[in-house]
């Protein structure tokens, strides 16, 4: 069983997670056999540490971490290593990998690209 | 003929554009016809006014401006509204349109969830 955790920034307005909650309703309704969670890495329960944690519990083989955001700036090169790290610590019988940046993904590069297309056609 | 500007958040490192540079080039590349700018609300250039410029004079009838973040916060809510109030004003005979984030748009939703899905499977 792998255990996926979606990843964002968080912001004050609670209502920014919509996004979010919207991808993992997705995940969920289309592989309800995979546990799935979100988690923020400021001001929006719940954090990673808690996501892995809840994961973790449900006994998963290993977790993977899609960072949802549109390009890889510091929090994704610096701060999500250094999370990870301890929680591989914490964790040591679940691998953690960590995915790309969503804006390092080709086919979903050339999907807002379709998007953006649309909006002006 | 209907000007793109592609705008986005912008960060201390130039790499961090490289995603939505790669957005450009895609939109560029399947519909040459259609004047594409970049702009960056912080830290890289150009700036949105800058952005809004070169495509009025470049005579475009048009200008819609698709906001490059995952989910709708602050600078979409409120930043963005109150620059294009300027720039409304700035360039009276070319109407200026605001489309929604990309966490707003649920043929990316599904994209992303894809992304995921393939990323365990």
């Amino acid at each position: 069983m792998h255990g996926i955790v979606l990843f964002a920034h968080g912001a004050r307005d609670p209502a920014w997670a919509r996004p979010f909650e919207a991808i993992r309703d997705r995940v969920r309704a289309r592989r309800p056999e995979f546990p799935v969670e979100l988690a923020f890495l400021d001001f929006i329960a719940p954090k990673l540490e808690e996501a892995v944690e809840r994961l973790a519990a449900k006994g998963v083989a290993a977790i993977t971490i899609f960072p949802l955001f549109m390009a890889p700036g510091g929090h994704i090169r610096n701060d999500l290593p250094r999370i990870v790290e301890d929680l591989r610590k914490l964790h040591p019988g679940v691998p953690i990998a960590i995915q790309t940046a969503v804006g390092e993904v080709p086919e979903l590069l050339e999907a807002i690209a379709t998007w953006v297309l649309q909006g002006v056609d």
